[in-house]
């Protein structure tokens, strides 16, 4: 096993600080290696200025530079091997095939970047050329780019120590489109993240790249994190994790003297409509999927479905039965960590204290260190779901809640009254799906993504992936935290006028010289 | 001349109040025809209801069905002829040519906007097709497209009385993209505003589509418009004026249960910086050309340029007093009305009171009526410039402020102490531009548009422009208020994962039925 120095990464530099923590395994409590340093004020300041002095160089880069960089930390990453696999499951208690797959992720996700930033086309490239003879007035040279943004706060996540961390989604979006990158490691998974990190400087030695580009720092959102949301050099925020928190960057980022975007993926509920023809055809399979990905990673993942409404009828009681069983005979796991497994008590608890919510199955904890959470499944109707706003709250965690509508037109009403989602999904029948254009109208206008006859947990990296919502569900509507497009939130365009052809970046060059795709004269092509 | 009945437009309505306010011409404070109904508080939430109850249809109309509306309206206004024209001259004092002029632009823009709807393809349609057998894990079908939002609040621009008010460059990028619009009625220009709306019922009328999609009050921006902007029912506004006016509106936005984005254009200083050699070559060009786009509109762009920066020297001495007679030359004029000459004034004497600012030339108001503004050009050097934060603040009318640097380096502080802007501008000769990298990248970190050897006035329609910029020259640097490009304002990605084939919308169904270009598996292309 490696050993881990515990300092903070403030770009070339290694600081340490006179605070440090240590954490110990959620799944038993076994300490764990490593003392890890809180990063002091100071150190903020000089990512921020490390990070503010590599903007520049870090803009002027080639896609093919970044692509570059980006492939070295997935390479990186990759070789650290074991040792990587090895802390990530102690500190999280997921089990090694999820890390696994996770660490396949983050690589194939920094890949997906890298070939994007080499392909070149994101900078959505327009050109209107002058007509120097157009009445009443001529018509100047206008070129228009996406142009990097400066330099992005990472907030590390608590339930992807991998991709959605240190060198994850928001990380890889933020260098390939060519800006600096602080990440504030999570508390749950520091020797995980310093692993990670140093992968990452690696690879910036490796390919010559500016060192301020990366730093990372560990101690606390509320303190470093909200410093750094506050610093004049910082452009952006990425950020998943709660709602509270989300809201407090939110806050300090809207109070700047110049306001910056928080980009907040914070909670969902992912609602799965259940339709009659699917209830009476599929009620087993539907009943163990359901299951099986509302308990995945013990619950802890934003798609997590947290909700199944369905109408009341024989069909109903005997999906009830099913699920019920398949969530009783679910064996508990070992959380995150205490703060997360004691708010899901919280959460769970004040779900089941509302009036007309009932117990239907669950199962206990069954260790000794008392880490585990068990798999809980709760039913309502519809009326009292609709009358209490706590029942679409989002329980981080293997909870569910069933809720039972009189009749098509109840179950509508449950959809119409959802805030902002990242998921929502049907199961129907092919009867049930084609008489329901009106309920997947109204679910794409509350939800980020529609899934048919499938289950939420699963997020495809791909080009078409939107994993967004409208609030609360995330801080802004039109941006996605996974998938291609997660660039978008970090580039704004810029319009060259007249500028003498030589001056001219590469990708608004006459001539093309970058081969990519570009709307010339309104026309699209690689010309 | 048409007679004005003052009515609010409630989606099919016509609404009156037991509040009116009349209007007189800026210009010798004549009084107008008409008396303008103030909305009531339930003239909003109707017009909610109805873009409410209009969003579902207009949603779903296709793109050419969007784009003969936008046509029919452009067709509508310009058969408005000279009624609307005197009318909006006699409200704002801008001069016939002028209204003409704009009202071909907002056509046009209307024009360009149907041809965008017709096109299609701004949905950026994104196909990533299932891999059923990929390991581990097979891979769904995900399919991804831009959606209308919903209900648009649009507030009317003082200055633009038909480009940024009723059926200006907000509403067409609205409606290209298949969300209602509720327009509040700018106060200084109500008559026009009225004539205007009634070309857009009659556009609505003439192609059957919901008139819920259109809605115009009359009333106060802090009244009725943040009533307008907290309805739950509206989920974008788009507003061009004062940073206050921006500021109020965005924080109603922020405090909602859901938080809405407000694109506020709003103030800009648009600095123009002179090099040496163009200094040295083209003197009296710069100063007329300078002096011209300062003053055009009597200042009251929000592209106007309000700061001048160069060397200090002998070629500055000759300028500033080429400068300064040109100014002196400039006829008074009548601005939009009393309030904003009355802001001017004060923000005038405000920036003259600053230490070390003197004036170096004038031009007084010349009317009996007091409602003129002449042309002023005051002077400091760049350590006052940098010290004073008050500088660089927009003075809006006709208004700017030389700043001498002495030398190169004063210059680029210059530069770098800028806020956000909508626009930069260099002048400077061959050599001069050559050795202006630097420069150049420092603007467009700066400004939304970066301009060589021109003027900021005159923002070009088009796919390229991008008229936005860092906060505070707007309040989102992402997104344009001009061109085609501002539809991205009202739009948000949905993906739609398994979707049975006879479900999915034209935009992202099999084969391509509307041949749009679409990302599909990675390839772009009308496949």
């Amino acid at each position: 096993m490696a050993t881990l120095h515990g300092l903070n990464f403030v770009g070339a530099a290694l600081r340490k600080s006179g605070r440090t923590f240590s954490v110990a395994t959620p799944a038993d409590g076994t300490p764990l290696e490593g003392r890890f340093h809180m990063a002091r004020p100071v150190d903020a300041e000089e990512a921020a200025e490390a990070a503010a002095a590599a903007a520049g160089p870090l803009a002027r880069a080639t896609g093919e530079e970044r692509a570059l960089l980006l492939e070295a930390i997935a390479d990186e990453i990759v070789a650290l091997g074991d040792d990587l696999v090895r802390r990530a499951c102690a500190e999280t208690a997921l089990p090694e095939a999820r890390i696994v797959a996770e660490r396949g992720r983050t690589a194939g996700q920094l890949r997906l970047f890298a070939a994007v930033a080499r392909e070149g086309s994101w900078v959505d490239a327009r050109i209107d050329r002058a007509q120097p003879d157009r009445q009443p007035l001529p018509r100047p040279d206008i070129r228009r780019m996406l142009l990097p943004i400066g330099p992005v706060v990472v907030f590390g996540s608590s339930n992807f120590p991998l991709a959605f961390s240190v060198a994850g989604g928001d990380t890889a979006s933020a260098l390939c489109t060519g800006n600096p990158v602080i990440v504030k490691a999570h508390r749950g998974h520091p020797g995980t993240s310093e692993l990670v990190a140093g992968a990452v400087r690696r690879a910036i030695e490796r390919c010559g790249v500016h060192p301020g580009v990366f730093s990372m720092l560990h101690g606390e959102g509320s303190v470093v994190g909200v410093q750094l949301v506050r610093d004049p050099r910082v452009r952006a925020v990425g950020f998943t994790g709660s709602r509270a928190g989300g809201r407090a960057l939110g806050a300090a980022a809207a109070a700047r003297p110049e306001p910056i975007p928080v980009f907040a993926e914070m909670s969902s509920s992912n609602p799965v409509f259940v339709l009659p023809g699917a209830l009476a055809e599929r009620a087993a399979a539907i009943a163990e999927g359901f299951r099986a990905s509302m308990t995945l990673g013990v619950g802890q993942f934003c798609t997590k479905p947290g909700l199944l409404v369905a109408i009341e009828g024989p069909d109903l009681a005997r999906f009830r039965g099913l699920l019920a069983a398949a969530v009783a005979a679910t064996p508990p796991a070992s959380m995150l960590g205490d703060e997360i497994l004691a708010e899901f008590d919280h959460h769970r608890d004040a779900l089941l204290a509302v009036p007309g919510v009932r117990l239907l199955s669950h199962v206990d904890g069954a260790d000794a260190a008392c880490t585990q959470a068990g798999a809980v499944l709760a039913e309502t109707d519809a009326a009292t779901f609709l009358a209490h706003g706590r029942c679409a709250d989002e329980v981080f965690g293997p909870m569910s809640l069933l809720v039972a509508a009189c009749d098509a037109r109840e179950l509508h009403a449950v959809a119409a009254g959802l805030s902002g989602q990242l998921t929502a999904t049907v199961h129907g029948s092919a009867a049930d799906l084609d008489g329901s254009a009106d309920l997947l109208e109204l679910l794409a206008g509350r939800a980020g993504r529609v899934i048919v006859n499938g289950y939420p947990t699963g997020v495809e990296v791909c080009h078409a992936m939107h994993h967004g919502g409208p609030p609360p569900a995330t801080s802004d509507a039109r941006f996605t935290s996974v998938g291609s497009a997660a660039l978008e939130r970090f580039v704004r365009p810029v319009c060259l006028q007249d500028l003498p052809p030589h001056l001219l970046p590469p990708a608004l060059a006459e001539g093309n010289p970058l081969g990519i795709e570009r709307l010339v004269d309104g026309v699209r092509g690689r010309h």
